[in-house]
Parts: structure tokens; C-alpha cells; sequence
């Protein structure tokens, strides 16, 4: 993959990465479709990384489909499929790992000890390979997002950190890989997330700035559905993670699958 | 720098890395040396990384010849010489912390806590800015050379680590900027490290394989100087510092100077 980009940077070609775990859905390809207009040379890497999922979590049981994925990135015409193996990552005896401080101890980071490591260390590695101009993520993982742009400054790889908006399913569901896990009664009741960034954003819309108030009104949309749990509801500073921005940020857990969701409340709620 | 290492590297021309933290000396000119021969250009880096002194060392007070130092490059003939400064290096925010782990927490990793997190840090961010094909370390810094190997197959740029062999003064002591600290008795004592290095190196020649009999000749001959204070003496494998492989380290104190210094015993002594 290295030899492959070098030889497109040699020919002054701009190059695009688009980082992902497989199955592909069209947030995915919403990326894919940016990096194709805005560079060159596009590679989409999929790569379950074994290191962002702590013990407990769904590894074993994440949704693979691997013929699906190579049709619609044949039909997107990106110019590399780069697709490790866990040996090829991580090999007998590495033990070298990425760590950014501070915004990765808060919400995500505290429910799930080790993800951002895990992220910000194939990040590292997938940059190391693909030398990427441009790499493409999307806002669907806003804490991610705020980790790979302190990342990929702090590294300094020259690579640019490109950012797009969460596709939504017609109802307001976020897609996301994990969607999969849902019964058809849990797919109906994940719809709070959204409702619930609605009715912030509305609010927020109206005037309202108490963080306090507007985190009341995201738990209390959570709590109005019986299949949801709320884990937490915050709003925050979408660079720094800390109290006191516009971010809302959402964690529930619908039976076994943990969903997220946020939306900067300074837009209108797309819904 | 990024721009100026991917033009070369547009040139097709084999780009050679020597950090240094400045304060050069015969030993650092070895390293340049050899990665004028091996490349085509050659870019030198002076940084004195605060991240890899720890409180209470000689951050402050560590030799600095900034004139000195462009005039040996110069004569040398690099091609660039990468003099960030701390705020270049570490924005206020960044908060990127590359580690090593296992082979850290030993020996130079565990009397220096934080030392070898400091180095990877760096050493990926040079990486990073001069994209080398080869990057030049001495066997001097022998716990050093082995992180940095192991960093660089983790992170997998595509460099190759280049170990230099140690420069010594006519009577064996190992050079290092730090030996400026010296007075004239401490600089006479100094040379129980090589004495000792020595003399493990013969036993080993004569067929002296047991690791506690190797270290006690290395303990022996630094407590029998009277301004040396032991802090280690052990004999490791050189790629993963675990017990049991002919490389000798040992790190002694002479007044406030650390000094270390390190040799394969399968090697004749150079001295």
C-alpha cells in the first residue's frame, strides 16, 4: 500500500483515504463520494481494528460483509481496496500505541476504556501506509472526529481532516454498522435518538442556553422510550469534548446494542 | 520541512534522518556521515525535546552549541538542518503521546519514567515532517536504538533504522554531550564504564556465559572507582532487553552526571 501511494504522490496526485470497518452503508459511501470529488487517488481501507473494541464488546460479532463492500466500492471507482489482516497490523511483538490525552478520558473514552488508543493508533498507521492528503470521517462519531483532527495535528503528517455530515435513515436514525443488531421493535424505538437531538436543537433554537435545560431535555426524550437506557446525554465543545458548547451528544443502550447520535444545536435538526 | 523532504522525495532522491538534540560531537558526525553516504539527501535534526527529560533533570541546563553545531553541518555538507522550536513541535493543546510499550518500563525506561515516551514522540514526528528512508541512531543509546526499531516497525513508515557504532575518546570513554559536565577527577572516572565493559567482553572471550558472574565483573570494576555510583549493571537481549542476552548496559552516576554506556559481549572490546 505504501509503494502503491508513493507511486501516486511521485505523480503529483492528491490522495484520499476513507478509513472504515466493512460493512459499508451509505454514510460510508457519502465519504467515499467526497473523497472521489476532492482528490486524485481515492483508497478506502476496511479493516476491523481488533484494538478499539474492549473486552466484552461486539469484535466477534461486528457485521462483516466483504463481497458487498467490493461491489459498491467497484461501482464508486476508488482506485485501492487496502485490507490488512489483524497480522499485517499488528504483528508478533509490536506493541507501539497512540494515545491523545485529555479529550479521549470523557464520555466515549470513559464508556469504553482503550477505544480511542485502539483508534488513534491504526489512524497513525493507516496515514504511515496511504500518506493520505485528505481523510475523510464522518460527524456520526463526533468524539472520533475530535480525537483524529488533534491527532492528525499533533502528528503532523500533512494530512487534511475532512468531515461529513451524518446520513440519516427517513425516520431520523443515524446509519450505522451496528443498526444491524436491531429487532424490528428496537429499530423502532432507536428513532428517540434522533427525536431527542430534535427537540434540543429546537430549543436551542428558541433561545435556550442552559446546558442543564438542554441536557434535560435530550434524557427526558430517552426516557419517554421503555427499550432505551440512557448512558449520557451532554452538551459540549465539539473540538475539546468539555462542558459549555453546542454538541449534543448522545449514548444509549437499545437491549445489548449501544447506540450513539449527536448534532451541533447551532443548526436546524435535519428531521 | 514536509515540503521541502516530499520535493526530494518527488526527485525520487533516498532521504537520510539524523536527529540530534545539538551539542555535537564526533559521535553525531559519524552518524552524518554515514547518511551522507547511504542517501542523497541528508537532513539533520537539532531539538532538545523537553518531553524526554523528566523533572528534576538537566533539561535546563543541557549543553547547547548552536554556532558550533551549524558550523560541523555545514562542513559536512547536509542538505537541510530542522531546528523547530518547542511551540513548532508541541501547540498549545497538542496532547499526542506515542508509546513503546514492554521494553520501556526496564532499565533506562524505568529510572527515566516518561524518557522513552518523550523519544517515540519525537522521533514519529521527525519521522513525519522528513519522511527518511533511513534514519541514523548510535549504539551509544542502546535501550534507545531498540525503541526506536521496534517503533518504527510498528508505526511502519517505511524507514530503516541505521545503528552506528559508539565513538570513544583514546581512553575508552564513550562521547556524549553530557560528558562536558565533568571536572577533570570526574572525567578520569568516567572511564570505569569502558574499563568495565572491558573486562566483561574478556571474560566473555573466555568462554563466561553466566549472566549473574558477567554482572558481577561489571559491578565490580565500577564500585572499585570511588566517585561512581552503580545504578545498573545488567547483561540483556539487544532487541528486547529481556535478561539473558550478551549486550551489557550499565548506567553509573559520577557526582550529578548519569552516564551510560553499553557493549556486545560477542564483539572484541575496541579498546
Amino acid at each position: 500500500m505504501r509503494e502503491i501511494a508513493r507511486g501516486w504522490r511521485a505523480d503529483a496526485c492528491a490522495i484520499g483515504l476513507v478509513p472504515t470497518m466493512g460493512a459499508l452503508h451509505a454514510g460510508h459511501m457519502s465519504l467515499v463520494e467526497a473523497a472521489c470529488r476532492e482528490n486524485d487517488r481515492v483508497v478506502v481501507s476496511v479493516f476491523v481494528n481488533p484494538i478499539q473494541f474492549g473486552a466484552g464488546e461486539d469484535l466477534g460479532r461486528y457485521p462483516r460483509s466483504p463481497e458487498h463492500d467490493l461491489a459498491m466500492l467497484r461501482a464508486a471507482g476508488v482506485d485501492a481496496i487496502y485490507k490488512p489482516s489483524v497480522t499485517d497490523m499488528y504483528p508478533p511483538g509490536s506493541s507501539t500505541r497512540v494515545n491523545v490525552h485529555g479529550i479521549t478520558d470523557i464520555l466515549e473514552g470513559a464508556a469504553r476504556p482503550g477505544h480511542f488508543e485502539g483508534v488513534a493508533t491504526v489512524v497513525t498507521k493507516l496515514f504511515a501506509a496511504t500518506s493520505p492528503d485528505r481523510a475523510y470521517f464522518g460527524q456520526k462519531d463526533a468524539q472520533q472526529v475530535a480525537v483524529v483532527k488533534r491527532l492528525a495535528a499533533d502528528i503532523d503528517l500533512g494530512v487534511e481532516i475532512r468531515v461529513c455530515p451524518t446520513v440519516r435513515e427517513a425516520d431520523g436514525l443515524a446509519l450505522s454498522s451496528r443498526n444491524a443488531y436491531l429487532d424490528a421493535a428496537e429499530r423502532q424505538a432507536a428513532v428517540c435518538l434522533s427525536r431527542a437531538l430534535g427537540l434540543a436543537a429546537e430549543a436551542y433554537g428558541r433561545g435556550e442556553r442552559n446546558p442543564a435545560r438542554l441536557q434535560a431535555i435530550l434524557s427526558e426524550a430517552i426516557e419517554a422510550e421503555p427499550l432505551a437506557r440512557l448512558e449520557y446525554a451532554e452538551v459540549v465543545d465539539p473540538a475539546t469534548f468539555a462542558a459549555g458548547g453546542s454538541l449534543a451528544v448522545l449514548a444509549i443502550l437499545i437491549g445489548k446494542t449501544r447506540l450513539i447520535d449527536n448534532h451541533d444545536l447551532k443548526l436546524p435538526y435535519p428531521g
